[in-house]
Order: C-alpha cells, then sequence, then structure tokens
C-alpha cells in the first residue's frame, strides 16, 4: 500500500467567497464520514454569526483583527488559539476589519434563536455546497477543495 | 507523567435502566470535549427510535437478537458491526426481544419529524444526565460512568 | 450532496484468517487519514500479543471467552467493555478458548521488547494487507473491507 | 450539567522555549486519552526536523516564514495549510527565518534514520514535559497549558 501523502493549500490556492458586507468564507477540507471541516474567514467589523452550539471539538487560529464572543472578555487577536470543547455556546461578534481565522470544527453548529430555540443546523457538506454555489454565482472556478 | 490506564466494564458494573416497555439504557462513557459516548441497549421487539441524523460517525457492535433501520433491508444480529458516517440519517426499528447493541457516538443525534423538521436534539451530557436520573428514580446507586 | 449511508456487515460477511494456532483475525473497516482500524479477533486460550504501548485510544469489546492483559488483574468476558486511552502499554494474554474481540483502534501499536526496547510498529495499512495477504494465501476471494 | 467553556490563548499566555539556534517551542494543548497535542513552532533557516511518520492525522497552520518537506516541492508561506494524513513520511526542513507554525498533531511521531529504521518515537506527553522542565531551566513559572 503506497504511503499516504501531505497536502498544501497556499494562501490563494482556493477563493474566498463574499459572505454579506465583504466579510468571507473559503473551505479547506472536509472529511465527510468523520464529520471534520476546516474553513477560513475573513471578517469585518460588526459581522455576526449568530448564537450556537457545537456538538464536536473546534479549534480556532486566528491570523488577524480581532473577534470575541459575546459571552466571554477575551479577545481573539493575531496569534490566539482557542479550543471550543463540544457543547459550548457562544455569539462570534467581529471587533476589527480584515480579520482573519481558521477554523477546524468536528460536527454541527446547533444555531438557536434569541429564546434559545433551534433555529437550524450547519454542518460540513452543506458549507460545502454553499461554497460551490457561491463560487458559481461569482464566476469562479469550481474550487479544487480536498473532500474524501 | 504516568502511563494511562485501561478502563473495564465487566457485563454487570453498570446498571440497565428502563426507557419503556422493557427496553434498556446504560452509559459506559462519555468524553465530554471530544463529543464521544458509549451506550449499551437492549430494545424489545416493537422498540423505536425516532428517525435521526448524525452529526459525527458512529459504530455499532450487536450481540444478541435482530434491528433494523427502516430506510434499509440489511438485520443486525449477533455479530454484526455497522459503520454511519457522520451525515447519515435512519429509523431504528428493534426485531426481536432481548436484542443488545453497543453503540459508540460522536456528536449528536438530530431527530427529525416526519416533516423532516428538527423536533430535538439529543447529545450525550443529556444522555448521561437521563441515565443517571432514571437510577435515581429506579432507587440505583449512582453509576460510575467513565467521564472525562 | 447525497446523504452518506451506513454500512452494514454481518458476521459471516467477512472472513477470519488464521493468524497462528487457531487464533484468528478479520478486518473489518480502515480509515486510512484518521488512521482508525477496526478488528475482530477469535483467540484461543494461551495466546500472547507481545507488549505494546497505543499512540490513539482502543475500544475493546468482548463477546465471548475471557482475555486479561498480564499488567491487571480484571478479566474481560462476555458483555465486557475496555477503554485504552492513548499513551496506555499492556500486553494481551488469553484465557479461554473461543474468546473473541472487536478492537476499535487509533493509531498505531509501538511493540515492545522484554528491555522496553521498540521491536516493531505496527498499524492499520500494515494489519490488512497482512489479512489480504493471508486470504489469498488461504484461497479466499479478496474481502469487501470498508476502506477510505 | 453545565456547559463547558471554550478556552482561549492569546498570543504571549504561554512562552516559547529555544530548542536549538534560536528556533522555539510551545505546547498549547494536550488531550491525553484522545494523543492529541497543538504545539507552535517558531523555526530559523536551516533547522531541520529528522524523517517521520505521523500515526495520525496532522493539520499545520502557518503564519510566517517558509518550511517545506524534503520529499515535495512545495513551500509553506504565510497563510498555508498542511494536512498530513496518518502515515505520512517526511522530513521538515526551515527556509527562512521566524518561520511560524501551529500542529494539531493526533498520534505519535515515529522517527526514522538514514536507513529507514525507526530511532525514537516522540508523543505528546514527552513533549509536554519536555517543555515543562525547559521552561524550568530558563526560569519560566510553570505554564498554564490546556491538559485533559
Amino acid at each position: 500500500m503506497e504511503l499516504p501523502e501531505a497536502v498544501h493549500f497556499g494562501q490563494n490556492d482556493l477563493p474566498f467567497v463574499d459572505i454579506g458586507d465583504g466579510s468571507k468564507l473559503k473551505v479547506l477540507q472536509l472529511r465527510i464520514g468523520e464529520g471534520m471541516w476546516i474553513i477560513e474567514n475573513i471578517f469585518q467589523a460588526g459581522y455576526e454569526v449568530e448564537t450556537h452550539q457545537h456538538t464536536g471539538p473546534v479549534y480556532g487560529y486566528t491570523t488577524s483583527g480581532a473577534w470575541k464572543y459575546r459571552e466571554y472578555d477575551y479577545v481573539n487577536r493575531a496569534g490566539s488559539f482557542l479550543y471550543e470543547p463540544a457543547g459550548s455556546k457562544h455569539t462570534l461578534q467581529c471587533i476589527e476589519d480584515d480579520t482573519r481565522v481558521w477554523f477546524q470544527m468536528y460536527g454541527s453548529n446547533i444555531n438557536l434563536d434569541a429564546q434559545g430555540n433551534i433555529s437550524s443546523v450547519v454542518d460540513g457538506p452543506m458549507t460545502l455546497a454553499f461554497y460551490y454555489a457561491m463560487c458559481e454565482e461569482q464566476g469562479l472556478p469550481r474550487p479544487n477543495v480536498l473532500v474524501g
């Protein structure tokens, strides 16, 4: 059996798509059976991700800007590492323009409304399908995301 | 640093609790941050688990009886192994009495009603809390589940 | 994107191969990139697996017979569940004939000699290659292991 | 049961220790039972990590400088993402000073000499013990690594 090889994506190998007001998304990898997905975001100040609970662990690597969870005081800046255990629940708020973060995620985001009721669930395959659709809509060729 | 040691549960080290009509549940292990939980069930013929979708992979090890997913033809019997990838969706039906299965699960069960809408979400910590509560209700001492 | 489906192996869907003195091995699943592998063994009394240390967690589900680790007193019997954390180290000894166990394993076995030096490393791909080779040698068709 | 909370490390919350010629190491997180460990390195040009094979997947997030595997042509630079599947084997070479990388690793590094024989095995607990020892040697207080 041949040894599996490492797979590299340079900064510009995959395009970002716009997700509103200049905030952006790129999907790098999806391990379907495992429920693992890796994305990179560029958020602009004021961007907010609705309150959600994770069903698996999430690891956040921030490389520029500043963002926080509304529920906590600490601020993620360039060089910050964040561990979000399965079951953690929070509301992302971007504080500075061009805030850049990689998220390595396991499982789904259970989105919650103001009353704490489930409003929707977002997972890796849905996010990949959205990314492909936005690439097409924005006239970009289908990106070579690592899917397996 | 001391080496971590293996942890053993014999067949009768943890009690089963009744989950209706003689079907039973035991929780063996919960890895909180990882979103991993291991349970053992004894199902009676006719027991049904509502349609659900998994947010992480599930591994099923059957040791007696017979059960199936309504959506598929194959039947799990003693000696069956079942791999359920993240994202798979199905409705468990028990066919024979005293059907015994271990489930090693990652992530949550997203339960779906007949229209495909989310009716509830069940995860490891909720199942453990339920197990503890049922043990107390049934006059059993708090079981020594492996939680970490 | 189509939903992934569960994959079922009945007790006799994959053959056992002889690994010496009537002890047997079957490989059910290999997740290559993840380093996950699931096997089933039938051990005969006196069978011993050399001392080894795991680089990832292992979950053991025993369905008949009796086996133990030389380093510990507890005995795995039908219905036993065993959690072996990454880094745990032990020497498997089979006590009764027809001892049957599923092992769900992450990572590699680092085998150690009597002086504690590394004698070899065994992982999922090597075990699958061995299983295929033994099937061929024993005149069995190539088994349909779940590999991905 | 209380919800688990996210844990944040700012860029300067944990110290780097010197691992030779100005290259540096920081350990951020260790999940013992899972065999998961997260480190951050700053490498100087010419720094080399001996040939090794991984027993689980590794995810590399580069934020400055340039490094490569001797076996491949691509170069990791600021913004590069690298997926190293379990079983992959390679030799790290740093090309530019102040090359900064986070590695999220599962399992162990099996180090190999020029003949392909195993020279040593390095895992998360060993790396954490080394990190603590180097902190002590360099007069730093024991860092608050996330261990669980």
